[in-house]
């Protein structure tokens, strides 16, 4: 790996971190997104959630599954399963002194698959809209690893 | 970013290295707590698991899903999706240079806050309890987000 | 903690990187595999997916569990409630200067024993097989933790 004090510093740890930053924000928009459908579908997981909008017997109808709520869900833990590991492996690659605009081009085709992929789910636009947009993310990811293993491996 | 030799040496990196060490920590408890219900609760996911348990067809009346097994499970999904922002902002919050005491504020009030959830949805406490402790975490990470963003954009 | 500049350049950092990269990869290789089976038992989650393999009524009829594509997310969840931990106090772990040698234990172990879970998770193979290598790695996490707040605590 490169010299330290030309990593953290560096242009390219600085565009990780704005762009990893940017992508854990879009992650975490998914929560108030997901209580969001709960509270207008009514579709509660706990029963005291529940209680707060309904009484008796209402309350019990109200702890459900809904459609909605659930593809919300599933799109929330697809982005954990890619934001997860872009960030890892993201950060080493990062520190592993790339060519700053390879980097860069790494970053956004990763942040903007994972934007499209979010918006292909919650519409939801037809396949294979969502299918292409997390491949893409995928592949960025795959290829970051493999700059990552091929420039530093240890074993 | 500020010099780098002053970063991870920092008091700062180490303040953030000892309370994401902490949740980290908090959160893989509830792999155990998973555990010790699905055991209690005789309530497992799979057939395998079901077959220590019990023998023929009691075991397959073992594989089902029990409500507080649930509970446990939602409290450990919503940690990941929180405590996996919480790390890579915080990450790279830390290494932004910031001012100690703000630093370690953001770090206090995150862990309590998720200290807090955590027991909030186990017991369960009545709402707003777990909002208000969700949401006060949340808070704290978007505000590293924001201090990270606005001193040290890159797009 | 050590001077910087032995840090990221050092034996132990290039070890960490290598493997907690191998491990994300790992867990990455988790989604075509959950593509894999959803596609071959044609059991979707989503109506736009099942569409595609599907007209009509056929369609309707995709959307649906299935206890092998079940099996396969609940392997990715636990790889994800386990790497994710790791990852994040491996990394301090990494940058608190440990001995070579007992990091790189710790790192071999770990990924070991995930990539024997998730064997044991698809094969499957009978209890406890899985159990002990859940076991193993967890203990692995701890071990790292420990040495990480031991020796550099600040509250």
């Amino acid at each position: 790996m490169a010299e330290l004090t030309q990593l953290i510093d560096s242009e390219v740890f600085l565009a990780y971190s704005t762009y990893a930053a940017i992508v854990l924000l879009k992650m975490m928009l998914m929560s108030p997104c997901t209580a969001y459908f709960r509270i207008t579908r009514k579709a509660f997981a706990n029963p005291e959630d529940a209680g707060v909008h309904g009484k008796g017997e209402q309350a019990k109808k109200y702890v459900r599954t809904d459609q909605d709520v659930e593809r919300v869900r599933r799109c929330h833990l697809n982005d954990l399963e890619n934001i997860v590991p872009f960030f890892g492996i993201g950060l080493l690659y990062a520190l592993s002194g790339p060519d700053l605009y390879t980097a860069l081009l790494h970053f956004r085709i990763f942040v903007g698959s994972r934007v499209f992929h979010s918006i292909s789910y919650l519409v939801p636009l037809p396949q294979p809209c969502r299918a292409l947009s997390f491949f893409v993310g995928f592949c960025v990811t795959i290829s970051m690893a493999y700059r990552l293993l091929s420039t530093s491996l240890y074993l």
